[in-house]
């Protein structure tokens, strides 16, 4: 079968061997996929990955012992956990020591034209839910999973800084759980999707002295030092800066005011899929803006180009 | 009078000019000071600092006017705020913007013969608590801060990582407070001390693999990049992770980890000295084995050298 395999270099592999359906798997065959910067990250070395890449998907079941799923279009959530520890118990998965995670360590993705997941791993997609909203149940998700971890009070003071991929997707789910929040980035025109959303936004050229150490919390989502430093310097004495991104640091980070500020670093990652489907199914969650382009399967490695320059937010491919 | 002073160099000043009391403040005698690892950062330029050094002291009021004061004998909270801000208001005179700190930012310190201090800064000690407990109470608060923040829970795992003053001074008021903790350090005499106080302790080179990744709390009291790294290798997904110290990190400092495990990293600073004198009035707090050696006043600048010997835990000054 065709997939889009990592393997010390990209590329798009015409035979690439089909998958063997386990005990208590689905077989699925993607309907669209999405391209995401991990993906990217991946072919730079990220996990120290070989395989199958991707872990953005709506698609159909097409076998599993569990006849209900068979012929639903799905989605899936993309930690695979023991199931036979503390964490998994918890559904915590995401958490497990022993997990391989979908499309980046030990587990085949989803740019492929079939592949498996455990049956558990899926939820099914309300019928009035399209296939370009579906996709995105997965980015989401990891914005909506702040909301697991802390409570943002409705008169709290809340940015989000970078106005990518995941800045974007944290705007969307930010205003469709009315926060009021400040979207802050470089990009005039992405930033234009968050104030359609009814969001505040601000270049960053635009911060000025006095809204420094004002915000009740800030969302870090450059993936960069700077934009780390950025929102420390926006944090207030005791708020909280969320880390969205993993920050592999190589100049110096200073954690002093951290400490002189006593800040809360968060660290934020995967979520769960079925708050998203719920929003998607009461119609508040518009994605069209967020998509760059889509691509057909078998351009998937210029996909992966396109993704690479400043002006694209999300790039589909359609299987 | 005679003073410790940092003006670029450490010295000892026998003509420093005695400060002048203001309104709403007392003039205060020191009977016993407290040598603090932040004095020694000073003298290596750590906030630029040019003054008076110390901020640990119990001292006697000879002039106030608040009457009720006078001949009372105190300790006093290190952080002058602006008294007309949210976080004044909310006392939070310690996350002032405007704020002066006590022989470490804009307001000459402790080790003088005389020196001046807000008379709401001022605590009266117990009878029953003596000098040797009292000059304590600084660091000590700065240890209690931590339930200020989070709630230890009754089960909770619980490690503090590095044994040096800092750490001791967290063992003693986890000790005093019956958390179940683990004390991990380099230097089996420090251990000791918390081990006499019911604590466990751990030798950092008796970490071993099933160590890692299960403690729900661990505080970082060691101030250094590695002792950062350890701590995060320490906490369990989604786990807390306690800053105590300000680490400046030159090298590299990877956040990653904080993200893919969802660490909670918590900056934690002073602390209120209230509950702390209510600990050491009830007699729950011993802080003789803390003390390396008393040195007469005139002896400060040897006190500074005694106090960057490796096996030293605090030095005090008489006046």
């Amino acid at each position: 079968m065709k997939a889009v395999v990592f393997d010390g270099e990209l590329k798009f592999d015409e035979n690439y061997m089909k998958p063997e359906r386990k005990e208590n798997e689905a077989l699925i065959k993607p309907l669209l996929l999405g391209v995401c910067n991990t993906d990217e990250e991946i072919t730079k070395g990220y996990m120290g990955y070989n395989g199958v890449l991707g872990h953005e998907f709506v698609g159909v079941v097409v076998d599993s012992d569990d006849k209900n799923l068979i012929n639903k279009r799905v989605v899936g959530e993309i930690n695979l956990g023991c199931n036979n520890c503390p964490e998994c118990n918890n559904n915590l998965q995401r958490h497990c020591k022993q997990r391989s995670t979908f499309g980046i360590y030990k587990k085949d993705g989803c740019f492929s034209e079939l592949f498996t997941l455990p049956n558990s791993n899926l939820l099914v997609v309300p019928d009035n839910v399209d296939d370009e909203t579906a996709v995105f149940v997965e980015p989401l998700a990891a914005a909506y999973e702040i909301f697991e971890q802390i409570q943002i009070k409705p008169k709290d003071k809340v940015a989000i800084l970078g106005d990518g991929k995941l800045g974007l997707c944290i705007s969307t789910i930010f205003s469709a759980l009315n926060v009021d929040y400040t979207h802050i980035g470089k990009h005039l025109e992405k930033l234009e999707i968050t104030k359609n959303l009814g969001g505040k936004i601000k270049l960053l050229s635009d911060i000025k002295n006095e809204d420094l150490k004002t915000y009740d919390i800030v969302v870090e989502a450059t993936g960069s030092v700077g934009g780390f430093e950025t929102s420390l310097s926006l944090v207030k004495p005791r708020g909280i800066l969320v880390l969205k991104s993993t920050i592999a640091a190589k100049e110096g980070l200073n954690l002093a005011s951290v400490v002189i500020d006593e800040i809360t670093v968060l660290g934020s990652r995967c979520g769960q899929f079925e708050p998203v489907l719920r929003l998607m199914e009461k119609n508040r969650i518009n994605t069209k803006p967020l998509i760059s382009k889509i691509l057909p399967f078998r351009e998937a490695i210029k996909a992966f180009e396109l993704n690479r320059q400043k002006d694209t937010i999300k790039i589909l491919l359609k299987v």
